[in-house]
């Protein structure tokens, strides 16, 4: 079972490409490659390990009229409950087909529930939020904890919390959902077990108790212990992040460093209990471009969604623009150019798989106008 | 293009699985959602998010025989150069097709270089190693540092190092290599560079200029600083791993606490600046078990590939005994419940992504027989 | 030079207390040891290693009536400026004199500003905050960003930036400032440099720019990069402190854990960047009391020092009781055992040396009551 | 008890250093200051805070031979048991009298133990270590593991582990100790508890169990969890510290990157379970000079002390020059110019409080050479 050394081959013949020359004894090779459940490197490499990432995922961008038109259609159509779970339309990045992922980590969807309708609770290793881009009226339960959903506001449910969402009023309402499925299932990474039919507190209170305890700004509880791995705060309401925006360009309006560049504000959503990022997985940011604001072309590491969260503007993706309106949505591939231009002022809800590019050091950024 | 709020659909009709009542309408809808690039969640839940993880990679066995066999007839046939740039036979899990991957995130081939040949330098963000089953004569040169390949050696080239290697006898030698190539290509994370044609060291040392420097139990050069995300240690060699996995089992037969479990020595490779494992994505262990000896079956969240280095036994993986000789390799894909019965003292390195599930929050252990 | 193994020596005699008998010949030893500085530890070993720590600080309580009258008087009779640099009275432990220490770490002063007056401003490597238990009317400027000071307000100095005072109102001023002063010049870790003798922003805006960037719960800004030492953040406001501890003890009434122990609220002040302590040496806190409660004595590892913020109470230091009143300082040494009783709503800050004790692993907690 | 703020005093008049005019009044204030236990900042205020740090510690050297001399005296007429503990002879800084610091956070001693003696078992939450300059045949048990001392082995004694030391032999021993007894007994961090008579295993192995487990180079067992607080590794052998030394002048020889700078290299010893110090407030070193070479004058802050090992040459400390010989000690207090001539191949072993520096962010270093 040792390498037979005695075995005196000739050297074979490279081709310019470092490719082999054709023969029959190498379409037998190939052939016994297979059989045995192996592949050669030398015929992929290219594809395996380009130069520089060449994503499936395609740069996309999905209208907020058309996704909410047929998710109120699914809502006369399709019930919510137990077996289904959610009423949720997942962004399918025509690049990635036949998954529903809209990068190979994220999944995000738009979620519908009608009037009066409960979504069941369960729980998923996976990690998830959901982002309103519009309405009022759900409250999403996390580990028995109810948490008003409002427009601008951010609700997170990390990993393994129990969760499930009730509309407490007459009207439908829709927000996005994001989700690390794509990432957790192609890894085989995630668990899920179901909970309660209905959700495990039906009250609606303005605020939850998670903000009760987290969210005032730099104090936490004595009695919460070192860092958790997810943000214990479930909710981040809007008149926090519109202040947080506004003053950053009050600031560079004053002379002062705020700003990612100018006329371009930006906040992270981060867990208070370590600063870092809310979720194992998942970024959160949230963007403000004032009207005329322009960003440079910007290549990074990791894929990411946004949704434009008000105003008119365009992106450009690799080169090509696409105006967006309120409500719009679009995919961001890894490595791809982005850059941002602003109508008027433009905000932006984003999140990526940031975190895992980070925590595993595959980070960098090209600013080609930079370099 | 907000919600229709004064719209006052009938409620749908709940099937008993949670999935719509079939109608003409809701064929449309289906078609409608496929157009605008979406997809439902409730239809494809179960597949997305089952309630453990469901492996597309299924448990498998290579023969080393096989594998050296075909790399052998390789090395007639296929040259070793700029372009294909290794001459490295991929283990493709038939549960994965039709890649060329063994699990979900990591790559393992076997390599094969002949008398006096040279791979030629390259680098990529990607991580790897090389682990050495039987052979020598080959010399690693990472970043322009000399590393000699020997029997029981693992050989570390962490991303972005310039690499090559070179045969200086008159013997072939192969070995395997294992990256995460799956995990940065359907990520996107990937980057690679072409180097010399020729190792840039063409010396072969006993010992490499980072063993000089590292390869001292506890001693750290004052000259470094902090730490890095690889481990700067380029070789970890077979007496060291040989005689820790001894001390271990002496310690056992003495009373006291060192093994996995009892006749199960083991040892994590690690980087000497932070204690941590030696590459970002890649964990290293080798598992020395006594004859005789049987491990509890274990279910773990990510996946690993194993090599028995020397021995006889088996590994059960999920209820199914393979019986395994030197060099043989086999897959554990996630959740998949192994363990492993020495027929002699049983020797194995093993390398899996538990970094990954680790710095994610991923992780968790499941033993039937300790529930 | 090496020992003289062919020295045959007698025994010593050992005494009871393993202390060797004393003769002419001892008395000599002892001496020839000082001769050479040098010191026996047999001697002194109770001393030097006490079985549990043994604080030359003793428990103590200043009156806030009698600080804030000498500090008044000592405005009509001492300048501020270059040179004195502050009017600052340091809280003088007695056990500790001559220093003027409130502990071995940690220095506490009340300061005074009178009408229009201007503290000049330096930098030092040590760190510092403001607490202000009453008034308001003076701005510290921190790095040139103008902090207004008022009721219940922290204000945070960390190590090395330039700072100074100045009282914007007709009416004077009197706070405390806490400082780590002890700790650095006993281990001579101190650098100090002079600045600006006027302060180099004398505007006075309700709101600082380190506000305006940080003080908003859970939202940081992109701009910023990693984890800083300090907290960036200059103001710590009354109305978030004293909303957390009203929240705490809302939840604590509906049944939810939020307190650190019945009718016992408390927040810790954090570094939005890391979510660890405000200044790496020193830990700020801020506790609530519900009238009648009572804390169960504690022994912890590490000093502090109390300001009553309102309400009246006691402290029960080694199990001496001690009234309490609005602004009134008190000292609680290492592993003196401490509990507190509220006569009406008792709120009281604290600061101690607790990132000190943790960081280097000191740590131990006591709590006989529950032993 | 609010600030009068009708009073309307005279301005004080300023003297030209800052301090007030002299007058009756104040000579008044400045004994009610002291009669409440108060001091003002303004008098102090250049001693507490000076513009560098301005040790009490002076630079100080002890000689071995002396040392020696009087520890062999000290075994004629002194025990060694419970009670007394342990027959050490600690270094007395003249600078910090009538203490026996060698600086403000390190203790050093020479510790001396007969033939055939045993040193009762204890442990502290000071943390501890020998280091053994000449001589071998005790060994130190820490936590029931028998730990040879040789010459050269630095042997770790982490906080809260028991110890003892027995001379297995008819020769006496001594070498010196190293523990942050200072810093624990100022700040009241120490905890202290008696354990056996003798040691509680008086069997004399070669090797410790932990070296057994933890002494191979980055490996370590897969049984054991995380980073521990402390080394896990009681002995760092003196040939493996002559080994990365003299590797590192090898290196250097040839051209690479290796010494700290031409002619001087320095290893850290460090706990392999996370890279960093082996011990939370102590750092270990060995330093090795070319004959020849000199190292640039350093200001660091922080406190050392230093033992010759081998070979002769000179310390200047603050400009003063000082001939050293094998197992001679000196003293570097901090922010004193220090650096080293060899006038032959010259070892060094240096512990220092440098991770307590670090960890609470005091780091500075100037090199006037290279300002």
């Amino acid at each position: 079972m040792t390498l037979d050394d005695t075995t005196k081959h000739s050297d074979p013949v490279p081709s310019h490409d470092g490719q082999p020359v054709p023969s029959p004894e190498l379409d037998q090779l190939y052939r016994d490659f297979a059989a045995i459940s192996t592949a050669p490197l030398w015929t992929q490499t290219n594809d395996l390990m380009p130069f520089a990432p060449a994503p499936a995922a395609i740069p996309f961008v999905w209208r907020w009229k058309t996704l909410l038109d047929i998710a109120q259609r699914s809502g006369e159509l399709v019930p919510v409950g137990r077996g289904g779970e959610r009423r949720a339309i997942g962004l399918a990045n025509p690049g990635l087909a036949p998954t529903a992922y809209a990068t190979p980590t994220l999944w995000c969807a738009i979620q519908y529930l009608g009037a009066r309708e409960t979504a069941p609770e369960h729980r998923h290793a996976q990690n998830a939020f959901r982002f309103v881009v519009e309405g009022e009226g759900v409250w999403t339960v996390v580990n028995g904890d109810p948490v008003a959903m409002r427009r601008g506001d951010l609700l997170l449910t990390p990993g393994w919390n129990f969760h499930g969402h009730h509309n407490d009023t007459d009207q439908p309402m829709a927000w996005i959902d994001g989700l690390d499925v794509p990432f957790a299932h192609d890894l085989d990474f995630g668990f899920f077990e179901l909970g309660s039919e209905r959700v495990t507190d039906e009250s609606s209170p303005a605020i939850s108790r998670s903000e009760q305890l987290w969210a005032h700004p730099g104090l936490t509880p004595l009695s919460s212990q070192g860092a958790s791995v997810s943000t214990p705060l479930a909710a981040y309401r809007w008149e926090h992040t519109d202040a947080a925006l506004r003053a950053q360009l009050d600031l560079e309006d004053q002379g002062y460093p705020a700003t990612v560049e100018q006329g371009h504000a930006a906040i992270k959503y981060t867990n208070p209990t370590s600063g870092g990022d809310v979720l194992p997985t998942i970024r959160c940011e949230f963007h403000r471009l004032r009207e005329g604001a322009q960003t440079p072309a910007r290549h990074e590491v990791g894929s990411s969604v946004w949704q434009v969260f008000e105003g008119r503007g365009s992106v450009v993706l690799n080169g090509e623009r696409m105006a967006l309106e309120t409500g719009d949505l679009f995919v961001v591939p890894s490595w791809t150019a982005w850059s941002l231009e602003a109508e008027t002022e433009f905000d932006l809800f984003r999140f990526s798989d940031a975190p895992i590019v980070e925590r595993l050091h595959f980070s960098r950024t090209y600013i080609p106008s930079r370099a």
